[in-house]
């Protein structure tokens, strides 16, 4: 099987890869899910024609002459309804998102008045009509889709679907995923330390990674490379909609996933792909389930891990954005690469003026998990570079933790 | 009390904030929280020499003329150790992380060879001593600090934490935030449809942009205006780390909550920010508790949130990245803008050659929470500018649906 490119491993999955179906969750517990259906306005709003700001509803008419007197025949705040009908020469005191009574075409905000004895105030500056007052339905109206399935969840969706009420919605449902590590070298979380073993790092970074994009994941544990106990693990791994398998994918001689993972009937896509770090990554599917083979090298799993598994699991969450952002960024050192392999440089970003600079973390050995937890991105060296040179326009993919960053970044 | 400039309002929030306690938690439940103390390697990683490949080791010195055929004398997995020193003419067969045996100062991998019969392999590469050998202690060393405090957990962060089998976790505990709304003309989630009041869409939002954080706060409800119920809910929300209180802080005459506020000891900082929209945001402190009045208005309680509550709640949790991360972008249109204050537009970026074009949403009105859930992010006009013309280059705040993409982005 010949060694795909990046891009051609990604296009194989996602041809894979289908939405899940939908399933109903509170809103409370809804936050980054994708919606399964239209979500309609069950009434205008505001239902009525609002004070957009504090002051006083007029005539604007009035206002010829400023500064101007008028009567205050009424105050309504929120909630109330207007008793009275504005005549000339009168007004209402009136509160951000009160109902703006007969007679007024407009507001006026409490800043440009002043008020006066005897239930009067002087404004002093004229408005046009309709001067801060939100229309009824100039926000929603009813019966309108207000939200088209396929939409995520942010806080700003979770306002519009309070609004319209819906404490129960539908959404696509999670994934399932299994996680699985392999070998006879490793030792888990809860074995005494034994210098001569390795710690089982991957089954907790894919777990993060899983947990990242919001679905709890089940770590199985480690299968031993006995065909026999890994058959057993891999059979009950099949079972999730998703199986990652850590390890046992390369191409020795012990490698005893690639033929007990066929021998269970998943048909294989890939196996390789030209990339480094994280050659050795394979993807099969069953017709229930996905398996993906990622190396048992923990920085080349994680990257692995970026690159397949999150887009494919983003997009059976039924996501439209699969892949993590990117950003342009200036390189700030050479970087040696020899044509062959999509190359995925850890890197630390930086602001300077006008953008972004990039550095690799240092050394890149693929066992270098510390220089994972350190990057801010991955810098992406196409597989038909020759080398890229300090001063460079790059293109780096930003990692988790980059959400936030320490300085508010604008001029206020 | 003068209108604070954004930036002042920020400051004065973030002097007041502090970081809070440290708390123990599983790993499983650690991801997005900040380690509160030193992290130590508890071995060397690896824990010996080991290969970093699939492949052949072997004494680089044997390969003087190639292609050279050597003698297998041995299999080594990950998790064996070598049972024989390799001699002149030799080679083991080794896997990926399986330790290098005595005698052999390389590895070749298995695709620069040909197996041949009578246990024996052909080389068609030369090494240098060194080659595809990650060296004891490459990793990490027993007893060097890993991870410092401050460190936030990403899932390289969980990847390190599993491999020094940091099963539980010292962290920064995270706030307990309440969130209350406040008005006569709301109507809550459970409560039927009355066409003559307005949904609370804010408490909602607000929840969201807490649990966006990591944080899952607490819903108190809706208290109607009147100062005795106000202030038995306020008096709630106080013993929370911080209280959130939606609408009720402007400056007309019915709004209760300042008195009340002042009334139970809460040590006001400011009332006005020098903003558009979310001019009637507040900040006050006790002992014990951080209080936030943010305006009525869905998409202005929004903005509020990201600039002024997002930033405290991180600090609280110990981050070093307040900000939500900003970026540069071509504005597509004109903007209008009168100097005075910071305003925010809520934009939707789209890539281009180069970078990224930012359109607004539409209206801007405060009440428009729709498009606050169409926006990308919110582009920042600085107080003092006259307006901004098509092609500006302009800042763009990123807000919480985009971490993903539609495209990779990047050549691969």
């Amino acid at each position: 099987m010949e060694h795909l490119s990046v891009a051609n491993a990604q296009q194989c999955i996602l041809e894979s890869v289908i939405k899940l179906d939908a399933e109903t969750v509170r809103l409370e517990q809804s936050l980054g899910r994708v919606l399964a259906e239209d979500v309609r306005a069950n009434r205008d709003l505001p239902p009525y024609d609002v004070s957009a700001m504090d002051g006083y509803a007029l005539r604007s008419a009035d206002l010829k002459n400023i500064p101007a007197t008028l009567a205050i025949i009424e105050d309504i705040k929120a909630g109330d309804m207007p008793g009275k009908t504005v005549q000339a020469g009168q007004c209402a005191r009136i509160m951000t998102g009160a109902p703006v009574p007969q007679g007024a075409d407009a507001v006026i905000r409490v800043e440009d008045t002043q008020a006066s004895a005897d239930n009067r105030v002087q404004i002093n500056a004229a408005v046009k009509p309709g001067n801060d007052i939100r229309l009824r339905g100039e926000g929603m109206r009813n019966g309108e889709v207000v939200l088209t399935p396929g939409t995520e969840i942010t806080p700003g969706v979770t306002g519009v679907l309070a609004t319209v009420k819906c404490a129960q919605v539908r959404v696509v449902r999670h994934p399932r995923v299994a996680i699985l590590s392999t070998g006879n070298e490793l030792e888990d979380m809860d074995e005494p330390v034994d210098p001569d073993k390795i710690p089982n790092s991957n089954s907790y970074a894919l777990m993060a990674q899983v947990q990242a994009l919001g679905i709890e994941p089940d770590l199985l544990g480690i299968a031993r490379d006995d065909p026999a106990e890994l058959a057993e693990y891999l059979q009950r791994g099949l079972r999730f909609d998703v199986l990652l398998v850590s390890g046992g994918t390369s191409v020795g001689v012990h490698d005893y996933v690639r033929p007990v993972i066929e021998s269970l009937g998943v048909q294989m896509k890939f196996w390789r792909v030209a990339m480094k770090p994280g050659h050795p990554v394979a993807f099969g599917t069953t017709t229930n389930s996905f398996f993906f083979g990622l190396p048992g090298n923990p920085v080349s799993s994680m990257v692995c891990f970026e690159q397949f598994v999150a887009p494919a699991l983003r997009g059976m969450m039924g996501h439209a954005k699969l892949y993590r952002r990117t950003i342009a960024a200036r390189l700030t050192h050479n970087v040696k690469h020899q044509p062959g392999r999509t190359e995925f440089v850890r890197v630390i970003l930086a602001k300077e003026q006008g953008g972004y600079v990039a550095t690799s973390t240092g050394a890149q050995g693929s066992g270098m998990l510390l220089s994972m937890a350190r990057a801010d991105g991955l810098m992406v060296v196409p597989a038909e570079s020759t080398g890229l040179v300090a001063g460079e326009q790059v293109t780096v993919q930003l990692l988790d933790g980059t959400v936030f960053q320490d300085e508010a970044g604008f001029n206020k």
